[in-house]
């Protein structure tokens, strides 16, 4: 696991390949700007040839990176050098994403790998059992998303989010369990916070909002007061 | 095919996953002072994250991808986006390397997005029938190199590299020809010029040279010297 | 390519994995009745633990495989192995279907194993560029096919039909061009044969036809009734 | 979790791809005597399309394919049907072997599937953590097999082999832990079995001896032998 603090609960800003250039940067510049403001940990993720420009325009997000590949510099040719995502500010990685799944020996490799470096992992898990099963891996976070539900707009149910968190959590208390699953509005976030998740996440909800810098505030507000409502 | 002139005979130097950040970049300025110095296209190639620095460390080569995924800008995760590279300043890419082989149908969207942002192709094959086959799908450069003999120091022979020109212009003049399977010395260089590559290249020749700067300087003057007994 | 003689214009019935055991037998002997009946070939295909049964209960189908790998009696795990289909009965295979989309290099590989034994192949290609690039490969079938109109009951238009045929047999006039995309109906079959593709092939009309027999048959009357039209 | 009962300590021959058709029927029918003989359960994997006839050729054997997709009868094309497989005669399967490794998501569905056809599955794990993560998923069997090690003639050594057994069953005792690197004489898999390894397992140590019959013979003797003086 990576030593870097992750201060709970934490908001995932993963706009995917929606963003790039300049228009990514805009919206790094208002996640940088709520990341100092709020007392949360705030990720969010970037193309591979983004991370260093993301990187230089903030000073307080966890710059992720959407995958790496677990091997080390050598003849590697058309991977994701996990020291080049370093040198260029990533402090973070999203792995096993339903869009890019991994084997399982390389998904070990991965974590390890990045725990290496001191890169905090972010696994997806399409299920309980394999949230089970990555968490015998040792990640930082698993992020249980059932694939059937991503990008729907409809988030998993109570139940589903308060086994997975028990699953996890009973194997390995330290490991964080964060949802995503079809969250699009700054309610959903703050419903999935009160369950105990210790993070959340959102792609589309933020980058096909009319809105997106203002809907970007709203979730990260939105989980803030949830926190306070579970720390009363 | 991408408009970008490319000044023939080309070298590629490739350095693969070996090096990253600064150690990366010292070759890079080197590569840079060669390229405004010989009448020749230089190509460096770099890991993802590592583009965005190449390129504003350079004036002169032509920056790299080591691959990229025919996606549009979508919801792909962990996916190489061509516009993330492109805006980082990536001008050419390679496909279907060994370490990165690409189906068919992904082979075929690759160049079609590359070609829609004028990003040059190099494709590798690894036979004459992969070479024509590679043709049909309109690349920029075939990269004649069967994997066999990658890393191997050594060279492919004279009739191979002249059936593989031979079997590639036939069916489209256009596109052109590089070799590179084993080449480590800077007359390996001289002598594959002299067969009428359009280009070559190398990775462990470099940067396991002693003095890879110095290595790197002698390859691209034997790309030049063979050149010029070409043209006489 | 292989040199077991194709009856143009051929019929293929692939089932892919809806049917397997008896109730692939059932239609295997069907569509073994009307290969004695009628002057075509009749390809039949099946799971690959299926084809032994398949084989032993057929005389005059071409017993055919829905892949293969290029490997060689070694130790390959979990591939599927070309001397074990053969022995099995299987003397044609489909390769690089959109479902089982192969590598370039796997592709030529897998073609040139088959070759070796005699296994007629079946290359499925998603756009005109690709069925230029597999026509490059020596296959015996290019199946034109574009991926989007698979299972929808729409076919490719007469224009998309005459270009993959004039581009594949411009390239090389003994590869055979199957067309297959959204064939439905006996009449899809007929009119499609008559736009001159060499043979023609249907999965979901048959297995989810009211009586698959009947559809089989209808479409196999539909192949030998456009052919005899053609020949007038 | 497969009902088959399993008589322990088991032995599996794996001949992967080196054997097929009648070579292949030679050994397995040894391997029938011998699952008569003694009072263990013996599995020989077959390629695919030789599951048919193995298993008509045997009554005592535990049939086993290399590898199965965790798919429902349906358009699926070119992979592995577990209701073919289970109607061909199989009743156990690899799979995540180092020659098909399958992603995490892949692995969970194949592992599900199996389970309801009640075919026995034997998992392959590369590490300690890998065996702990498929342990999560209720495998019947884990392999545990370094990668580094197969083919090697070199086996775990015994603290490995001790430390993976104590890994899986602290999680799950129901769970059989199978070792198989490196073994290549009747004398390996004695001194495996003696340190309480469920079963052992074996490739080129039989298909390349002189008398490959007397081998596998001699390693079933030397499993029931270990396994008589590990029950005094």
């Amino acid at each position: 696991m990576a030593k870097t603090n992750i201060r709970t609960p934490f908001f995932v800003f993963n706009p995917k390949s929606y963003l790039f250039g300049e228009g990514l940067l805009e919206l790094v510049r208002e996640a940088d700007t709520l990341a100092e403001e709020f007392p949360i940990s705030i990720f969010v993720t970037a193309p591979f040839a983004d991370i260093a420009a993301v990187s230089s325009n903030s000073k307080n997000i966890i710059v992720t990176a959407q995958h790496l590949d677990g091997i080390y510099p050598d003849k590697g040719m058309g991977h994701v050098l996990p020291e080049s995502l370093y040198e260029a500010g990533a402090r973070a990685v999203f792995l096993n994403h339903a869009e890019k799944p991994l084997t399982l020996n390389g998904l070990a490799k991965a974590i390890s790998r990045a725990a290496e470096l001191e890169i905090i992992t972010i696994v997806c898990a399409d299920s309980i059992a394999e949230a089970k099963a990555i968490t015998m891996l040792n990640p930082d976070i698993v992020l249980c998303e059932p694939s059937e539900l991503i990008g729907t707009g409809k988030t998993s149910d109570e139940s589903y989010v308060k086994e997975t968190i028990e699953a996890v959590k009973s194997l390995n208390p330290n490991v964080l369990v964060m949802q995503a699953a079809g969250i699009s509005t700054a309610d959903d976030v703050y419903r999935t916070i009160l369950l105990q998740a210790d993070g959340v996440g959102c792609t589309s909800g933020i980058v096909k909002a009319k809105d997106p810098k203002k809907m970007l505030r709203d979730m990260v507000q939105a989980t803030v007061k949830a926190s306070n409502k579970n720390n009363k």
